[in-house]
């Protein structure tokens, strides 16, 4: 396997085998996609599922753990896409996993009614009202901000790629939560199910957990909180399985 | 002071001197009115708030504790408008309290340009699809079922009766969240602080308490989960000082 530029060979999950190609200057995983990963309640047997703004693959690698029906990822930067290529090659998962290089945008027009069953989305957290953001455009500002789509982009595009009755996940800041639930709402994606991730004890929520159905009727669950972190600043014991690659 | 059918005379909190009149079959107030006595950021040498569907006052009790502003309480049934009147002879809080036997609806019209710096409100939880429920005139079911407002009254009212840049704060159940910031938003009220309370680790919350502000901009915190009971069913710490009285 051929390692390009700055590009590093990791462990997915500590105890498992999987491989991931990251790169500090263009992508290396965060906690937010190994949480939207395990939060995920996909379909395990039947269905397809899509990961939007899929990055160098990590979602779709971490959801095959769990389900064995095919997974497309969709990436816009074609450095990036070609990390994830390597990496569905790299964990022999071809007859699986599938990425294509292409704006989330285009998606909808080109699957039509070949609507997925769920889909995941680790989007750019960031709003690019500040300037300096918005003319810097390496790997890593597209990946986190709000550059080529917007969060109403984003929902759109989910909930015009989902069935009636399917899901989609979403991992996103709790400072955007007012936008997102209007946005989820707009576009006909009931939330169901929202856990909050705190740092530790005592803290303010730095991660939403968010799964909404297509045309589903309101009535959404707060799911227990998670802590990343004890109060000796090591990673909780739920922390350290869902890292460290606890079975499902 | 007279005691009128059922009624009892309570402790206001645990070990304070305050007393409430309360009644099994027409209001006693609940867990969720003292955590929205505890949550709400109000102001607290001046200004005037406002405390929709008060029952028999408890919150405008609770508020007086942690603020020296004029605090008018609304009510629409009759019965408890004059449990909570008592109520304020009772703790001799003529001067600061001050209740209005009326449907919160009116309320606008009454109060004209002549807005609150804060409003709170434990509104009716229950939707009445249920046709039992529509039909059952009792004063708890009143208190419990949006039979004279719904939601949507209840935020729209909110709404109108705060100044821009006031606050207003709400309890609810944590299955309505999408309806109430999907309303909130409608009616230009931007959530701020969210918390949600677990009646014990592990389990979905089952207490929602939101604070927004009137034309605010959008960001919110999610403070850290409060949580009513321990592992030996006992209440937590942080519960025993906020039912127990804990000095502001």
């Amino acid at each position: 396997m051929e390692l390009k530029d700055d590009e590093r060979l990791d462990d997915l999950l500590a105890d498992e085998n999987m491989k991931i190609i990251q790169s500090p200057s263009a992508f290396a995983f965060s906690l937010d996609a190994v949480l939207l990963a395990d939060f995920a309640n996909i379909p395990v047997k039947r269905g397809k599922i899509i990961d939007l703004c899929t990055g160098n693959g990590v979602i779709p690698l971490l959801l095959s753990r769990k389900s064995e029906v095919p997974i497309t990822g969709v990436e816009i930067q074609e450095r990036l896409y070609d990390m994830a290529v390597r990496n569905v090659s790299l964990n022999q998962l071809e007859n699986q996993l599938h990425m294509i290089h292409a704006d989330i945008k285009e998606m909808p027009g080109h699957y039509g009614n070949d609507k997925f069953d769920y889909v995941t989305v680790n989007p750019p957290y960031f709003t690019t009202e500040n300037k300096n953001h918005q003319n810097r455009n390496d790997y890593l500002t597209i990946a986190r901000h709000e550059i080529y789509c917007t969060l109403e982009d984003v929902v759109k595009v989910c909930s015009q790629l989902v069935k009636s009755g399917g899901k989609v996940a979403m991992v996103h800041r709790p400072s955007r939560l007012i936008d997102i639930i209007t946005l989820f709402r707009k576009y006909k994606l009931e939330p169901k199910r929202i856990q909050f991730v705190y740092p530790k004890k005592d803290k303010e929520a730095n991660i939403l957990l968010i799964e909404a159905i297509r045309d589903g009727k309101a009535d959404v669950k707060l799911l227990p909180p998670l802590y990343a972190f004890d109060e000796n600043g090591d990673y909780t014991e739920v922390l350290e399985g869902i890292l460290y690659g606890k079975k499902q």
